[in-house]
């Protein structure tokens, strides 16, 4: 596991933020695919995921530009997928689009041994 | 558990994405102390955390303006933990800054039952 490497801002995110509901029959293969769909989309940076325990889960995917987002949007699985979030999986979910001003990162160096 | 609920864009978002290492000795409560106090923080609008069984894990933290980022920062309980963090839990880590330029969201509503 690896977290999104990104190339120096500015550059765009989709923050979505979601809280699955009781019924998430489907949801694994479902998310799997729309991760690999989107990293196949035209001007597509970078994605982290997570999800914990209490079924708070936060998507972030880094784009070039405002047009990258608007394709991925339109993206029909996308939006295919995103119907059904709303009819069965998610209790409540919130999408927000920014744009990334600055970023510093941390990686520890691999220690002789 | 819910959500963050924020105003109507614009608004500021702290994008903080990282890998937790083996040795997460006191991090499980040094989290909870961030969170704590980052909810106190001037100009703080809302949060959400998640962390997956990979141990990757993402806290979004939403702010007024820059200058509450600003503050945040420089918060010194907050200056020691991100030096704990580089020194014992994480692996890597990443803090974006961006803007958010709109927002939109869904969530189900209570059925009769």
């Amino acid at each position: 596991m690896d977290l999104a490497a990104t190339p120096e801002p500015p550059y765009h995110a989709v923050i979505f933020t979601s809280l699955l509901g009781p019924d998430d029959d489907g949801y694994a293969s479902a998310a799997a695919e729309m991760l690999a769909r989107v990293q196949a989309a035209p001007g597509f940076l970078g994605v982290d995921g997570a999800r914990g325990p209490d079924r708070v889960g936060i998507t972030v995917a880094y784009f070039r530009d405002e047009a990258a987002i608007r394709g991925w949007r339109d993206d029909p699985h996308h939006a295919a997928t995103r119907a059904r979030g709303r009819a069965q999986w998610y209790d409540a979910f919130e999408v927000r689009v920014a744009r990334v001003d600055r970023a510093y990162g941390f990686r520890r160096t691999q220690e002789a041994g």
